[in-house]
């Protein structure tokens, strides 16, 4: 049987608010399996490009990554976030290493070319490749590892990517050598029936079900799925489809239940 | 017989220049034995303490480490110039891992205390340990390893740490493992018989030399060891007086020839 290995993601929401952060890196440094934690960035880089005078492009609610603004996350992810997340856990007795994509050649990528409209989104990677032999020998000297989503194109140039495709990207990877959950925290409590309702999240959602929802309304008469989450689910599945063992959506404050499989959404293939 | 390591030290004059720099990593990732970099800083830091107007105060050259001005060096530092460095080697082919004295809990150290003379030096770190264990882990993974010279001190709290100290801490803690030798590049050839005469390099400097040189006074009249070399020559001698096989200081153009002993002060017990 394979060893237990989480994959684990927290956004910008919860790295600004230094009480919920600190809080959810208490849930995660009590986890007893082996684990990696890849963490966005949160409004530190959008305020930090103000202060400057930097100024912020977004396509989509997606950065534009000119050469400033790449200098600017590499700093703040890779080294302030990154380095105070690592610091606070060793705190806790939790031994973690924290990484960037180019760090042991972990995550190789390549420059995003021109989208078909002709968006140039800059300095943006997509990921090619994940050494998980490399990512696996770190894992054998430390339980605890620490992702920033800063991959390089093995050409010496550093990229700036998106951090839940660096957690899906990792969890598929690893799940050749471990049974891997991938775990996706966020602001509300899973994939919600009703998108007011924090209470009305759907705890297991396989493809057939999500097919099902996908067609239907909620009582408001909206789409039950709402757009917003659309990239995450196809994402989640993606994810499945590729062999990692579970896809879990749900609340950083509810870690600890997540990993019992108590809250949260469960999304599995079927 | 113990496996060779080299410990390197880059110096800021090195960083601030692009083709310094350049050229530097290249003639280190031709070197084919295990290896580890610590960099310093440069002016990077201070000119972005300009830029956010965080006001930088010395004493004695050293900087005070205020609250803002801990998170300005953890971010060029341990993110800027340590990932770039990190991904410039890998288009080397030379397979780094970039880390902070935190990862890992490598370097641990306790703030500063006030001097008897009442300085405060803000978010400093004297090195209490190196985890030689931990380094040594990554170092059967990983050939090259890239040290920023920010440490920690257990409880959570990141420091800013001086980066010949950092060196000679690891060079210290692995020669137990390691047949080590610590070098530090700088703008010099070596340690000067004539201050101004880059060709007067000292070769060969035992403590029995030194002694004698700290009593003798060059053509000009002017003490052999200038002021300015005393700290980093106590240090090296420390440093062999506490195990480290041998500590080469020169130019950081030259670091091959250092290698192979023919280039800057090769420094040895006697």
């Amino acid at each position: 049987m394979k060893e237990k290995l989480y994959i684990i993601k927290i956004g910008g929401n919860i790295i600004d608010d230094e009480e919920k952060l600190h809080s959810f890196i208490e849930s995660f440094a009590a986890l007893k399996e082996k684990k990696i934690l890849i963490h966005g960035g949160g409004k530190l880089a959008t305020s930090l490009a103000k202060d400057l005078n930097i100024p912020q492009q977004q396509v989509d609610g997606r950065r534009i990554t000119d050469e400033a603004t790449l200098k600017l996350v590499t700093m703040v992810y890779a080294g302030l976030i990154n380095k105070k997340i690592v610091a606070h856990l060793q705190s806790l007795q939790c031994n973690a290493l924290g990484l960037s994509g180019a760090d042991g050649n972990t995550l190789l990528a390549h420059k995003r070319p021109l989208t078909s409209s002709g968006i140039d989104y800059g300095w943006v990677g997509d990921v090619d490749a994940v050494s998980a032999d490399a990512i696996k020998n770190l894992l054998t000297s430390f339980d605890t590892l620490v992702f920033a989503p800063i991959t390089h194109d093995g050409k010496g140039q550093l990229l700036n990517t998106n951090a839940d495709t660096v957690a899906k990207e990792i969890a598929i990877g690893m799940s050749f050598f471990y049974d891997t959950t991938l775990i996706y925290c966020f602001e509300k409590n899973g994939v919600l029936m009703e998108k007011d309702d924090d209470d009305s999240v759907i705890p297991v959602l396989d493809s057939a079900l999500y097919q099902e929802l996908l067609r239907s309304k909620n009582k408001k008469g909206e789409p039950v799925i709402a757009e917003g989450m659309l990239p995450k689910l196809s994402n989640a599945f993606a994810t499945i489809e590729a062999g990692v063992g579970a896809v879990v959506i749900g609340h950083a404050d509810q870690l600890e239940k997540m990993v019992e499989g108590g809250a949260g959404t469960f999304i599995k293939k079927r």
